[in-house]
């Protein structure tokens, strides 16, 4: 699985969850994670969640992950469920280590009341793909919902941890999908 | 996802691992989640994971927990193991609601430097199955190994208190796989 | 798997076999079974049947029968055809059950020479959809070929009797399904 | 799919549900549907339904169907289970055809309060098997079951008549499955 | 699977590629392997291999095969380049027979350093698709790739053997997938 | 895939060909391909081709390869048939690199009217698998059926040679399997 982190500012605006995105914007062969910090605006016709229909998506900033894996076909929206659901528990224990107290719902991080992520994770027929995005600023989210962003949860944050924060998170995440293979080939089965 | 506790006692032999475990011993049909505070000596002939070969599997007392599966058809042995993974994740959680700090290591917890669980995932075509268990107390554990139980993390922890624990897991499980399930009906696909 | 039946008079013009359908009109999730009494007049561009290209596709009042699942993962078209299969069987012996003999084509009913009922099955990747319906008179129908409705077999057939035939269908359905799953999770495998 | 009748008195003990038989035992390569008038006697280590374990199976005289698909792979119970239904309503079909009014639940036929039927589906990693079989006299049935052959049924049926019954049953099997996969290449998915 | 030869002249555009056209313009219902001589110019928006986006993919003359598999469901398009694979290297071998060596490189067949071939797979939900083409002449092929024709390699080549060494590999291909499903059917699994 | 190459003298029985015994024996976690030379002779329990039942299947010196694959969840023995024809006509492809001209019927390859090899693809629920061996000698083979050896194909042929011949097939193999996986993440599918 590959690792990348792009430059900041990449506006989101939902395109990025189209199967093949890494490999016909960036290049990327194969199964990846990529990561970026940048704005959040979705285009209502890339909207993906059927519950998200009529509401407005937005952020000012924040530090967004496009996963697309290969390995399992034909792709299999609920084993991507499970990868994002993994994904978000280890977001979770992560930002524990850097003194964020998180809670989580579903695929939804909070701290105290307010949102601090979003995620959505769907397939075509050959690619699983996960977005998920932590706020970095509660700034530029919809008025309707409590927002927290990571700037304001932990206010000494600089730009270079959110950047190793980032990576650690790409590290863990494509460690532990490599984990669970070398476990599958020492186990006995009936 | 049926969910039952056992009362105190079953030795986990290793036979709780095969499929259809629940449904000959107890009459359970369907997938289900299954708990009872109990020792362990595994059978060397039960013997599932390949690295435990020769290897002493004991524990005077632990908290067990089986798993079985028939929603995928057929039984997906790479899916189970996420499906370890996330049960694993939720008890690192919920042990930290009760004041237990562990850390993760694939599919092991520890405190400090003890190993506090254990687990294994297999499946036959029909049905994919998990065993997890956390030590009660560190008597009976191999010598080799440095292990902890629960009651030595937290001496004020009652056998109620050990029982509320193991069904809160089953519940949180539960719901888990249910709301994984909510959400594949909810997403655009491409 | 959720059953609903809808006030009458909704004109079935294929968009209802889209995936989704039932989440986007009726806030159904997961797996479900969709019935009321309506016209049929299919827009070709929602023609999903490519032997039905550039043919007339209407009647003047039906049973409709939507039904999706999000069971298999990822969606089977086999297994949907089988599924529809067992539901075209299942609607003939009931409409035994009320005195109307009908005999079975493929997917197809007819009762004489006439043809009683319409039918496709189709999948995207998440899900697996069923539409299915019975002609209630043979009015509206296509002039090239030869229809029969329910109340040309029985004219004793009230709104009341019809609305029980559609939903005997709908828990018939469910659970046969549920059935089967039953029967998965108590049968040895090799 | 290759249909076979072998002469008649084959006892099925079980032996016969087990993967690569029809090769093993008649040389018969690929899927095939096997029939044979011969006596049942279930030896408990063939037993491969849990709900049957410690229950007499046998019978004098019935109709058996072997059916051995390696279409779909890797196999799939819950495949297997949906094609046993649509056996078992299809025979229901035929028997009303030669003057057998039956009743169906689940997998088993019932003529009145007497039990006609014998079912079972299982699988391998690379085969689905269904046993089904007719009683054709009650006589050699379990005491504790009230039972009914199809002879006590239709006292005028003959040997040949039963051979025909068998051979069309196979027939009809056999082009159900094919026109299945014929449905699937003229729909259009999502 | 069936087995066409078309008439000569059908220009190759790119949307023969589409899932269900061998139904849509032949009527060809199920799998099949439909071979023609004709041009290739194929239109930027049905471009499917993301490599060749803005690249100009022309040939004046060309020998074509167009397959469709409905066997494996869902379709997986790991399968379907598998079998791309075996078809190329079987091509390899039937040139070697009529006197013409060429060299593999991944879907690629050359002569010396020119390429004589394309070919790309696909899938849909419910079919997975492989086009390949080999050069009968380099005229209108691209000006930036050396590309060599059947005919420059073998200037003896007639049109019925051109027409016999597609037919034979339409046979070839038709054999091998059905003798690795014979192979499936004597194998004993664990 | 990794690849490992052992030293002479290992005797094939048959047990190789079981799951997880580059794990279990070598202590390899994940895909692999192992070759070495040494001799074959199948015990009469470790037979899983049914077709060779009651024959000898013995040679004095072959070059062996056993693959193991855990990329397909749950294994597919149709995939693993793929798989092992696309292994044989790459032998065929590099004998004829080193001047032995072989032909190919199904899994076997020959040299005039001598069989050079054997094969049989297996697998388990988690796990496909692959023999494939070369005689090096017609020493020790059945007597009943006419065989060649490399060595005698190609008298001059060196341990080397073969041990590089053997190498270079390992090689070739897994990075044919890596490019099918780069060719999925660049297509475009419906």
């Amino acid at each position: 699985m590959k690792q990348k982190t792009l430059k900041p500012g990449l506006l989101y605006d939902g395109s990025q969850i189209q199967p093949m995105w890494a490999f016909q914007e960036l290049g990327i062969k194969g199964s990846s994670i990529v990561t970026w910090i940048g704005p959040m605006d979705i285009h209502s016709q890339e909207l993906i969640d059927y519950e998200d229909v009529g509401l407005e998506i937005t952020s000012s900033e924040m530090v967004h992950f496009i996963i697309e894996h290969f390995d399992v076909q034909p792709a299999d929206i609920r084993m991507c469920y499970h990868r994002q659901r993994l994904l978000v528990m280890m977001v979770k224990d992560l930002l524990e280590e850097i003194g964020i107290k998180a809670s989580r719902e579903g695929d939804d991080l909070y701290v105290g009341q307010g949102k601090l992520s979003v995620s959505i994770a769907t397939c075509s027929v050959s690619s699983m793909k996960i977005h998920f995005a932590l706020n970095l600023t509660s700034q530029g989210t919809p008025d309707d919902v409590e927002t927290v962003g990571l700037k304001e949860c932990s206010p000494a944050l600089t730009s270079k941890d959110v950047r190793e924060l980032s990576e650690n998170i790409s590290n863990k995440y494509t460690m532990e999908i490599a984990d669970i293979e070398e476990d599958i080939s020492k186990t006995c089965v009936f």
